[in-house]
């Protein structure tokens, strides 16, 4: 239903649970940078009206759950820092091919994927997780996720068509996954 | 109580009831770059928790404010089009001093002038207006620009002081005063 072309390994939350403070940093790092990248994306499309207000919007849902996780931060002691991000956004955004409509089609795509492994990891999170709290928050969170994947898959299909849409899903999907294959161990990030 | 060094001149509203299509884009426009700033900020600053949270809830005040804008837009059949943005911010803009910590008071003073000027000229769209709808739509986003410019002096203040905050704040606003005199009237635009 995600689209995913690999499931997180066994022992992932295990191996978060090491540096829980970094984990829930990287979260929040992650919701900011998802909503400047939908705010990007309004500014360099704009002449495709369809695409403004679902983004809008889907920028607002990021930057609420970029102030929750704020708060979670907050109330766990854990300062709002720096923090390096993980590679794999970065590598999965350098599989976008250069030039229209290529662009558009393998950007909206690659972030249905982020949204999506975000989503299958906080289902994992809030099964797995040894707080409570924790498990709860992840619970309501993984929704949004999943709604969010679609959102940017059916922005996809309304302008490729559900065909083209599939072939090139899947071809990213396999490079997701061996992105994420890849991902340094020794960081707890979100996706690695 | 604004903190401008001007009013707007009598006959605008009645000058941009010309293009009335060209405000109401404008104004759109204006509030999707109000969030973009208010993100680029964030990341720019995070090391400063205390600025961190106010323009997350500012960025998706200003989002709402943009759908609302596409609303409006839609339901006069006016094209959510590009449109060249007034010189007014960019010229603006050019007055922040280079080198922290100017950089960041000079910013947080130039973004809170700017909200400013945008309740002042509300304020007259609310009053002057012919058609009632806009005069209500403008009645009741003026609190927000309000709210907004104090938003941004109450940080700079937090920084550098009430002292330095005053002087630098008249110094800006009279430069602000100058450039919206200088600016095209042959254009409408919200700054012009």
């Amino acid at each position: 239903m995600l689209n995913l072309a690999s499931d997180t390994e066994a022992g992932w939350v295990q191996r978060v649970e090491q540096r829980l403070d970094h984990l829930l940093l990287d979260h929040a790092h992650c919701e900011k940078k998802a909503a400047s990248t939908a705010i990007n994306l309004i500014f360099r499309y704009q002449m495709r009206p369809e695409m403004v207000r679902p983004l809008s919007e889907l920028a607002r849902e990021e930057l609420q759950h970029f102030e929750l996780m704020l708060d979670v931060l907050e109330a766990r002691g854990i300062p709002f820092d720096i923090l390096q991000p993980s590679p794999y956004a970065g590598e999965l955004m350098a599989c976008v091919r250069k030039g229209e409509p290529q662009r558009l089609m393998d950007t909206l795509l690659v972030l249905s994927l982020i949204e999506a492994r975000s989503c299958e990891r906080m289902k994992r999170l809030s099964e797995e997780l040894s707080d409570p709290e924790l498990r709860a928050l992840y619970k309501d969170l993984l929704a949004s996720e999943a709604r969010h994947h679609h959102g940017y898959v059916d922005l996809c299909t309304g302008y490729y068509g559900r065909e083209a849409t599939r072939a090139r899903l899947k071809e990213l999907a396999a490079e997701e996954a061996r992105i994420l294959d890849g991902a340094p161990r020794d960081q707890v990030r979100m996706h690695t």
